[in-house]
């Protein structure tokens, strides 16, 4: 499904370098079958312990808007038998999934499948350059050099961007880069590194520590479009991939079932050897 | 934690039988390291596809009260460039965690701590006798019966009533089994057999196919009390438990992370070989 590109030729000199290396992802925990990943040949996947990639959600997380979340308290203990609140909130508050449906015609988010919703996590670092220029991109180069150190990215992989941007959650104007002029600034993906894996890799999602796909500069998201529309997930405001290995743990999305949603808070979790 | 209770006799002669048997959990996808579910010595789960759990949420999915979920459009496509709802909920609506604060002055649902939302899932199928009778009580014997079967039930497991209910979502008045009377008829865990789970063995939440821990007849909801009491969660309205294997898959659930709530609509997935 995916569309022709100028990321096709960056693609086929990364696929040339992985012919040469026979590269395989040899991590700890994740035995990869030889054939496809279906049925009895679908990849082992094991794990020992958890490891929490979600914000906690209250009403003054970081949201361009007031009001994107709140709870009414409708039933309260002792005086009645039970705690209980009603929740009201914009889709796309928290650490959260991006449907396809979100800016395409695609999938709502009930509609991605189970099976897509967990696989192994891979974690490209740009801290370094995030740090330097808050405008950075996650970069082809920046595909290739993971690949170079781990191996091909594998099959129903999610790529994650840490850029280390989860740490500034707690104050918003550094969350948003904002700047004098009302303008963002925070590290989001390339364009040409979402096409690199959606024609040259089978990667199920993407997701990143900041509040956006696209970087905080872009005023016509690219990614969200070229990514979304080509019935992919992403997740935002993903939190503590620092703590998360480069390659050889699995991420499992429990992203809302919910009829006609367009994305919606998420519990994500990363397990670990 | 734990309070004494008459399940104490009944916990001991069951505890007896498994010593005799030197039971183990020998299902595929399922090692358990010999020493404490800790640290190096945690158990090492496998698994290699996902069963979801999850019914799908809408405004129609069956609760005790009107309005209690809800989506609000505030941007439509192509005429703006997203697609984005606002929910409005009750917490305990749809597939979701019951967190101890729903009623007790234990953990809110963000408390709940990432390493205690997953491990084995235990399936005790009352099929047969809740078919003949929407009563029924999943009791001590029914754990007996399938620790006889399936061995000593796991540290950290999540124990879960297989009913049937689920095939029933689609029509509320059989779901909850309304009389003429207004009453409700659907089956639940039995007090003692939460009291052996929590003195006995080492479980670290309890699930059901129907929309409360306790059954329809009940109006205490001694085992909602008893239970998140100590300081443990619950889950209502899971789907598709008759898919699982009675013993070896592992079960993730993918709470809400929200501050100070008393539960949340969940996705929960069980792992499988």
């Amino acid at each position: 499904m995916c569309l022709p590109a100028c990321a096709m030729q960056l693609a086929q000199k990364a696929s040339r370098r992985s012919l040469l290396r026979k590269a395989t992802v040899a991590a700890a925990g994740l035995v990869l079958a030889p054939a496809a990943a279906q049925g009895e040949n679908a990849p082992r996947f094991s794990f020992r312990r958890v490891l929490d990639l979600t914000h906690t959600l209250h009403a003054d997380f970081p949201f361009p808007m007031d009001h994107a979340f709140s709870m009414e308290r409708i039933s309260t203990r002792p005086k009645q038998m039970w705690n209980i609140y009603r929740w009201h909130f914009h889709e796309h508050i928290g650490t959260h999934i991006d449907a396809p449906f979100h800016c395409s015609e695609g999938d709502t988010v009930e509609r991605i499948a189970a099976d897509k919703l967990f696989g192994p996590l891979v974690v490209v670092d740009i801290r370094t350059k995030a740090a330097a220029d808050p405008d950075a991109q996650l970069t082809p180069d920046d595909l290739k050099a993971w690949e170079n150190r781990h191996g091909r990215i594998s099959d129903g992989a999610v790529v994650a961007m840490c850029s280390g941007w989860d740490s500034k959650v707690g104050n918003a104007r550094a969350f948003f880069g904002r700047d004098d002029r009302g303008g963002f600034h925070f590290p989001g993906f390339h364009l040409e590194a979402v096409q690199f894996l959606c024609e040259q890799r089978q990667v199920h999602g993407i997701a990143v520590d900041t509040i956006s796909l696209d970087p905080g500069n872009s005023n016509t998201f690219p990614v969200h479009h070229y990514w979304l529309g080509q019935n992919r997930w992403g997740l935002e405001n993903v939190a503590n991939l620092r703590e998360a290995p480069a390659s050889g743990a699995t991420i499992v999305v429990g992203s809302p079932k919910v009829t006609g949603g367009s994305g919606g808070p998420s519990r994500v979790l990363a397990l670990l050897d």
